[in-house]
This record gives C-alpha cells, structure tokens and sequence, in this order.
C-alpha cells in the first residue's frame, strides 16, 4: 500500500503511524479513540487528494480525511484502520479579494491564519472555534465548527460560497461558487458541510468575509445563581439586544477557573487580580461590536439591563486574557481530577434552565462531580463530568452520564450535537433525534455519495450498528 | 380519483382545473407554461397533504405543490398532469414567540402576514420576495425566495430553522428545529429549501426573526453609464459599506419605468414629481438601516461616496412609493410590448459588467429589444427582453436569447438561477453549470426522496431529457 501511495504523492509524504502517532489521535482524551491508521498520507494538492481517494476506492481502502486534528468525537481517527489523508500540505490560499470581501483558502490553512489575514485586509472571518492555531478551515467545514462569535455570525458554513471537494470515486467537484445568490440545484454544498469526511473530502473553501467591525467589547457578568443566569440570558432577547457573543459558565465551572480569572479593568489598574466576585454562583460573557458608537450604546444598555440583577459587572483589563481564559477553560476543567468527559448538546433556549437542572441530576444520581459551559444564547452547552481516569467505575459512569443526558436533550427538542460534531463517539445517536423516514434518507444520501462505505466509516452514523450496506436502496 | 381524494381532504376541497383556472397557470406569462392538472387538492392541515401524498403515491399520481401562484419558471404548474396540491388552506401560524425571536407559520401563510406579525410584535422577517401579498411562505422556502434585502440578510433559507415536510411515500417529518445550532445530521433541511416541491413537500417552517432595525433609509442615486453604475456597486463594498438594499436598474428600464417614479423629498414637499434626470443613463436603489444613528451614518457615508460620480441623488418623499415603484417594474416592463421574457440570473460581481453588455449584445444580435435590472449588490440581474406575444419569431428570438445568456453566465463563473428558481422553463440547465459528478449526485439524491418520480416530476431537472427513471443508481 505504501509504496503505491508513494507513487501518488512522493514516498516522503506518506508516513507509519505506530500506536502512539498525534496521527492516531485528536483532542476526544477518552479512551477507545486511538487510532491504528495503516498509513497516513499528506497529499500536496488537490489533484493528488483526488488521486488518493481514486487509489482507495479502486482498493477498497478506507479514507480518514485529516484536518488539525482538534476534533472532540474521533471524527478524524481511523479507529477501525485504513488510511489517513492529512490534509495539511494544502496551505496555499488561492485567492483573496479584499474589495469583493472573499478568500479563496485551501483545506489546510489554520483558521487562525484565514482569521488574521482577513483583519489584516480590513476585514472579518467571524467563525471563532478553539484552537485556531491548530485547527483548519477544511476541518472547521467539514465539522461545521462554531465558537462564540456564532451567536450574531452563525457558524462556519453561513460564510461558506462554495466549496472544492473530492467526491467518490475520486472526482474533484466544485459545489457553489462566487454567485452571491444561486438556486439552480439542490443545495450540495450544505450537505458536504459538516458531513464530517463521509461524504467527501474538502479540498479548498471559497470564504465570504464581512468589514471589521470598529470595536468589539465585551463584558462579564455575574450572578447569584443558575436560575438568575437563564433568565438574564433570556432577558437579552427579549429586549431586543444583539449581542456577538452570550457565553456562560455555571457556578462549578466559575470555581475551577476562577484562579486564572484576568479581572476587570479598574482593579487591574491598580495592580490586582479582578477576581471573581464570592457570591458568583454563575457568569455570562457578553460582547457587543459594531462602530465604536454602536458598540458603546451597546454596552450601555446591557449594563442597564443586568444593573439590577447582577452581583458585579466587569469590564476587562486585558480582552485577550478574557478570551485566553475563556478558550483554556477546556484544560483546565480536564486537570482537575485528571479527566473530564464532555458532551456537546443544544437546548432550545426556553428550555435551557430545564437542560442544565436535568444534567446536574443525571450527575449526581451517577455520583459524579459535574460542571457546564458554552454558548448561552445559542442554547448550546458543553456538559461535563469530571472523573479519575483511574478508576473503571467512573470512566462507566460518565458514559451512563451521556446517555441519559443524551435522552433529555431530546425529550427537550434540543439537539445532541452543536457544534462539536458526532464523529466516532457519537455514532448512531441521530435515530434518537430524528424521525425513522428522515434517518433513512440520511443514510441513502450516504450510499449516493459513499457507495462502498469507505469515505471515513463508521464516524457520523445515523444508527449504530448501522444496517448493512448490502440492503437495497 | 377525485371521489378517492375527497374523502380524504372533504368533496368541497377538491376542484376541477379547466384549461383557463388560475390554478394551471403561474406569473411566468409565456407560453407552454400551462398546465392540465387532473385535479386541485386544498388539503386543510399537514397530515391531509400527508394523506394526500401517500394516495397519490399507493397509485402513481404525480403531485405538483403549490403556494401563492407567484412563481416566474412554471414550478407549480401542472404541466404534464397530475394533482395540483394547494397549501393555501393551511394558514395558521402555530407559533408565535416574540421574546425568543421566532414564529411557525404553516406552509399556506402570505409573506405578507408573516412580515407584518414580526413587525407588530417589533421584530423582522427580511426576505422580501416580489407579490408578497400573494406569495406563501411555504412557496418561499420552497424556492428559497430572494428579494431586495437579500443583500445583507440573506435569502429565505437563511431564516429557516426548520422545516414540516411530508417525504415520499407519505411521511409528515421535522427537518432542523428550535435548537440554534445542530450539527447532528446531514443538513437535509438545506436540501429541502429550494427543491422546488421535487423531495417533499413543505407544510410549516420555523422561523427565526431579528428584532427590527429603527430606521431604513433609501437614496436613488442617478449614474451616467453602466460603466460608471457598476464601478458604483463595486465601490460601496470596496469601501466596507453595508447598505441592506442595492438594486440597480440599467438605462434602458429606467427609460421605460420613469413615468411612475415617485420622486424625491426636496421637489415632492414642492409639489412636483421628482423626475429621473436627464442624464441618467443608470439608477441605483441604496438603502442603509439599523438604529436611527447608523442609519443617519451609512446614508451620509455612502452620499458621500456617490456624490463625485453621481448625476444626482435623491432622499425619496415617499418611502413605501418607491417600493411599489420597484415592485412595479416587472408589470411595467411587461406592458411596454405586451410581454417580456425576463431571465433571473448572477454574475460573479466583479464580472457583472461584463455580462451585462454581454447580454445586451446578444439580444441585439436577435433584433430585440432589451433591459436588465436587479439585485445589483448580488450580480443578480433580471435579464430581460422585450417582446410582442403575436410576433412568432420574436418568441423564438427571445428563446435563442436565453440560450446565449445562459452560455455567457457558465462562461462567467455564476448562476443560471438566483432566487426564481429552475421550475420547467429552465429544466435541463444544471447541466451547462456543474460538473458531471455533480450532477449525477444531483440526480441520484432526486431518487433518494422520490423513486417514482411523482413529486413535482420534470421540474428542476439536472438533465433535459432526464436519463431513464429505470437507469441504476
């Protein structure tokens, strides 16, 4: 195998991957997503992706397409073998056009990269997901990535045009494209995005960008308790505020994170920590943006509006630290007992306070310390279980955890996947969600574009075990 | 067969279409798009469409869905026979919550209603399609309408959460929900939007609304030459503008419609009619909004920008004049030789130029007479050519000119369809845009949701003539 793969993409880019290869790995931390990859290949254009993908086809070798590997479902693992098709080599960005607000990046760019290179143009790349050093803009479509810019922007296939993509058997497609409006055919483009690698792989990404806004400002905001929490999160909507960002952290959380808190902007100028208030039971970031005006009128009515209700509003000192101890909040949160086991749900916003209450129990009722996170406006939560890596007991519980959370999120209307994808870990729970009729359509449209089951298998299934594919369409 | 769907929907609710009811025709105005429907069906809630559609399934009836009647490509015609499935009795609108920004209206809900509930209750439904008194909701999201406001906020499909839509052979299924973000599947909700009845049937859609900006504030501005218009477009996104409306109209509509302007606010309180200036030989339609300051700012920016250039700017004296003069121009185009032939197509933007004189030329080439205007900011342009419906070659002229206009829009990298869709007068033209692997999926994915080929069969075809419905998958 590889020395044909050599033959494609030159013997230098195709690698072992032994047991402990990042290769074999992706940000999940749980156990069972390891990865036995029988190559990892690094293609180095699109052409030689489609020639990849011909080879594995023409072989019946499964294909993992391969971002930064940030993932948190083992989306991009080959836990079941076969090839892993790195995607980092594509780092060219074929085009930029500042005065048409578009970029033309190719699957491999880092998002921090698409993201500086539209501010330093005068424009804006709103999509904001973790670890936007390592993570790339072909991941972040491909898994439909979010972040908390979501709230005003939405997530990374709002400001997707068109893609670049290799479909099976190894034909390299463009689905959208430059028209800033188009309805001549079915709308491909959205099922390729956040198909998660089963579908195709994507080669390069034609971006929209907006104008910078002027300034963007963000505030925290704490209050006493989960119920005043919701219930300001809601009153934001109700009074018409247009926040770019409404995250939240539950009381839990707030302990374990407060040590790194960057404080607020009086105290840090006199040279203290801003320190996170004793009657703080829950806390919200909120940022407004626009013009400077815009972004101050903003701010202005917000502090209004939790004038009453909050226990202490900061303005931060340093807004990079704010956002730093936002994005760290996921180590943190791990180190404390050694592990954590995350889930990535949605509740409707009027059942969020329901949502949050129902996992707490589900917790507990299993013995296990948790704690919630994520974007509060969107409803979406990173509910989270702290255990001893250690200790087998907790490591089953946590997973019993995840089902029943599983189970409420449902019951509730929510969904189980926001914006961390479903990937391995998560296989098979879309038939909780969706009706029978609509579940076999997805798995159809899997069989249209992936007749030989070898586009990532096994990851972003609708039922696990999944029917045979030998079943008649 | 109307005794069969009588019982299902009630004796009252099932119509004879002859030759000359509204029933068999659409806005489209050309000839061949008329239908002879073997039946109208006004089912009375969802489960009936759902009633409906698996009769007419168990007996191999094609089903044509339709909304408003509004459309312009013969989509809702029953071209080939078949029951004409009217949603306008479904009407209700389930939902309605202004707090959490969000309504449920059923698929049979005017646009009208639907815009006029958000803004009492101060919130925003902006697509704005044409004959909004007309045209449903469900028509729209069918069509994944467009409109003025596109620009900036985006097309129907945008402001859809979710969809009720009953699949073949009969199955009412929820696609997408309230949750504000789910990456849990694939996105068949997209796939649905747009599919013009082809996959399924809508029966309610979710929502979502923005609160309503303060102030809207259009200006007129007059150019000199298309040259100097379109370098105007180009230049409101160079210098990081962004106006929620910039349609244009080229010179020869602007002759054609002058008569109904309405005027500007400085002449109109003076009694007069504003007049179009001599020299204009192209209009632009700008308008900036948000709260009252922005509004203020993004006009006097872009007065700014114009006022080199311009022969002239106006503030309009009657704003909801100008909108029916906009509305307008398709009734007044029309009447200028008793039928024009309007073709809905994008350009890339930086290209619009181009096909703009390009289409000019070919119509000259066929000794019509023609005018364009559109969705400027968009490249979406309302190619059209002047006809007289008595004059045989001048409808074989227009026909051939279409045929050169498509070809122009492939070669230029942009759409054959914008927001009127592909319906039966532009079956066959995916072909000319995408790829072959593109379409075949295209196809492939029509049989997923319709294996007998009954729902809304020969509209929105990837291929004209369409490969055998036997042809393996």
């Amino acid at each position: 195998m590889r020395s044909e793969l050599s033959r494609l993409v030159g013997a230098e880019h195709v690698l072992e991957a032994p047991p402990g290869s990042p290769y074999n790995r992706d940000a999940t931390g749980r156990r069972g997503v390891v990865g036995r990859a029988d190559a990892v290949v690094l293609p180095g254009s699109a052409e030689e992706v489609a020639a990849v993908v011909a080879w594995c086809y023409a072989n019946d070798v499964p294909i993992v397409p391969r971002g930064g590997g940030t993932g948190l479902t083992g989306g991009a693992v080959a836990i079941e073998g076969g090839v892993v098709c790195s995607l980092e080599r594509l780092r060219r960005v074929r085009e930029l056009e500042p005065a048409l607000w578009r970029m033309l990046p190719e699957a491999g760019v880092s998002t921090r990269h698409v993201q500086r290179l539209a501010r330093e143009n005068g424009l804006f790349f709103a999509p904001d997901p973790g670890a936007a050093e390592q993570s790339q803009i072909g991941g972040n479509v491909a898994t439909n990535a979010g972040g908390p810019h979501a709230l005003k922007y939405g997530v990374t296939g709002a400001w997707v045009a068109g893609l670049e993509a290799v479909l099976a058997p190894g034909e390299l497609v463009q689905l959208g494209g430059w028209a800033r409006k188009d309805v001549a055919g079915y709308d491909l483009k959205s099922l390729l995005i956040g198909s998660e690698g089963t579908l195709g792989v994507i080669t390069a990404v034609m971006l929209r960008l907006l104008p910078a806004p002027e300034a963007a400002m963000p505030l925290v905001v704490f209050l006493r308790t989960r119920e005043e929490g919701v219930s300001a999160i809601e009153q934001v909507f109700a009074a018409g505020a247009r926040p770019s960002v409404l995250d939240f952290l539950d009381g839990a959380t707030l302990e374990i994170v407060a040590g790194g808190y960057p404080g607020e902007a009086s105290q840090g100028e006199a040279g203290g920590a801003g320190g996170v208030p004793h009657e703080a039971g829950f806390a919200l970031i909120v940022e407004v943006d626009g013009t400077l005006a815009e972004a101050r009128a903003g701010r202005d009515a917000l502090v209004e509006l939790f004038a009453e209700v909050a226990v202490a509003i900061h303005e931060p000192a340093d807004v990079e630290a704010l956002w730093r101890w936002r994005d760290g909040i996921n180590g943190v949160v791990t180190a404390r007992r050694g592990m954590k086991v995350s889930q990535d749900v949605v509740f409707p916003l009027e059942r969020l306070l329901e949502g949050l209450e129902g996992f707490e129990r589900i917790a507990q009722d299993h013995d296990l310390r948790s704690c919630a996170w994520g974007h509060g406006g969107e409803g979406n939560v990173h509910a989270t279980v702290l255990v001893d890596p250690a200790r087998e007991e907790e490591l089953e519980a946590a997973e019993a955890v995840g089902e029943g959370l599983f189970a409420l999120v449902v019951e509730l209307g929510g969904s189980v996947a926001g914006e961390h994808g479903i990937g391995w870990c998560k296989r098979g729970l879309l038939a909780l969600q969706w009706e029978p009729r609509a579940v076999e359509a997805h798995e159809q449209i899997k069989r249209v574009f992936d007749p030989k089951d070898l586009l990532n298998p096994g990851k972003k299934l609708a039922r696990y075990p999944a029917p045979s594919p030998a079943r008649p369409n």
